[in-house]
This record gives structure tokens, sequence and C-alpha cells, in this order.
């Protein structure tokens, strides 16, 4: 298994096991996990803290020169906002555990030059599905449905 | 003059007062401003609240009805980031008080269906290019560089 998608997924259960969407996400940069979060739309009442945001603002400010050494990972397929993110600071690799309950702008991240690699781990898959069947109504609202 | 553009001016300049990025935002709902934000890279020292992002989070948590009937300013083109946090709410209209001194993905936030306009105020321009002259590392950190 990928350490790093190990530690993307602890952060979902731990968005989980605090009444929130159990997506979760780490950066890693020359091996390193330098930041880690997950969903806050529960616990913080946040449109904009997805578990790729959570990640990069605890991971502070950063120089290009850092980013474009970094791997994002996340646990679900990175919505728009969070795939513009990874393009706006031009970290050059995102590790994706799932796609299957909801697929983002892969094609688009792909197009403007990122290595985007999708995973499909089962255990990603089955967090996810176990939630949204339990919160429908939350979970549509965190993708803007 | 556009009062809601006149709004985002005045948050790109309360940001400017309290020594950050001259960037602002508010979003519009049925002719009312529902949410206003500003850059806070320097105050917050945050890598997300771009002006769009801080205007949506203080927005608060809305339904998908609501985000269909708003308007999105911003004094500056919304970087990859922003524009992808109007896509992923499909907000369907977005006023650009400049993009002469930085462009966003505006072609393809207009091919996702956003109804994008590109006003070149005076004003917006002017308080950038000051900003940017007067620190363009801060700036460009903003902006991924």
């Amino acid at each position: 298994m990928d350490p790093y998608l190990d530690a993307a997924l602890e952060e979902a259960r731990k968005g989980l096991a605090s009444g929130g969407i159990p997506i979760g996400s780490v950066l890693v940069c020359d091996g390193e996990i330098i930041g880690r979060g997950h969903n806050q739309r529960v616990q913080e009442g946040s449109v904009i803290h997805h578990a790729e945001m959570n990640c990069l603002e605890n991971a502070g400010r950063l120089t290009a020169a850092t980013y474009s050494r970094c791997t994002l990972y996340s646990t679900l397929s990175p919505c728009p906002m969070c795939s513009g993110a990874a393009l706006l600071y031009k970290i050059p690799k995102v590790i994706v555990g799932e796609n299957i309950t909801f697929q983002g702008p892969e094609d688009y991240v792909r197009s403007q030059g990122v290595d985007l690699n999708i995973v499909n781990d089962p255990r990603c898959i089955e967090i996810m599905r176990e939630f949204i069947a339990a919160k429908p109504e939350l979970w549509n609202e965190d993708i803007g449905v």
C-alpha cells in the first residue's frame, strides 16, 4: 500500500469520526508529508475547506519551488475548486484515491500538464459509498448539487 | 458605475489598508450582496483565502438553488482556484473588474457555461498596478509564481 494514500485515508476517517464528510488529503514534498487535512463543511461550516483545500491551508505559505516538488493526495477525485488550487500552485502530481463516487475535471487537469493518477482503492470507495447512502443531502451540498 | 463592483473595490481597499493584497469580491443574489471578502494571504497567512474564496466562505453554506441566482464579482480575473469554486457551485455569472494585470482561465470558465464579463475598470487596474510595483514577490507568491 501507499503510505501517503493511507495517511489521506486516515484524514478522511478523522473527518467521519468528527461528524464530517469523509474525504482526506495530504501534501507530500521530497517524500515527507508537509500538510494534512480533511473536509470541514460540517465541523467549521466551511464551503471552501474541502479536504485538498484544508490540506493546502494547513501546509501554509510555500514557495513555487516547493510546490513544484509536491504531490497532492486526495481520497476522492478533486472537484473543480480543488483541481483549480492544484493548478494555481502548479503542483505537478496528483494521486486520487477513487473516482467512482465522484469525478472531477480530470481531463482538464491533465490537459494543463498535471500527472493525475487514479488508484481506485476499495477503502476510499467504501467510505464514500457508506457516507453518501447515509447523508445524501450533505454530500450533494458539498458538490454544489 | 456598478454598485456591486464598487463594493468589491471597497473590499480590495480594505485589504490594502490592512497590509494585504488588494483584491476584493462580493456575491450578489437577487440584487442583494450576501457575501463580501478580500484576499487574506497576508492578514491570515492563508493560501486559499483569495478574495472570491473569502467572499464565498463569508457568505456561508448556501443551497444550489441560491447559488444558481448569484453573480460573483471580483476586482481581478479569477485564478484557476477561484474559477473552480465558481464552477463547483454553478454560479452562473461572474463580473470581473479587470484582466489586464492578471488573466485567469476565462475561456475554460466560459466553456463550462458561465457568463463571464470583463469590465476593465481603471480603478481596479490602478490598485493592482501600484500594488504589484510595490510588492512583486508577494504578488508572485499569490499566483503561484
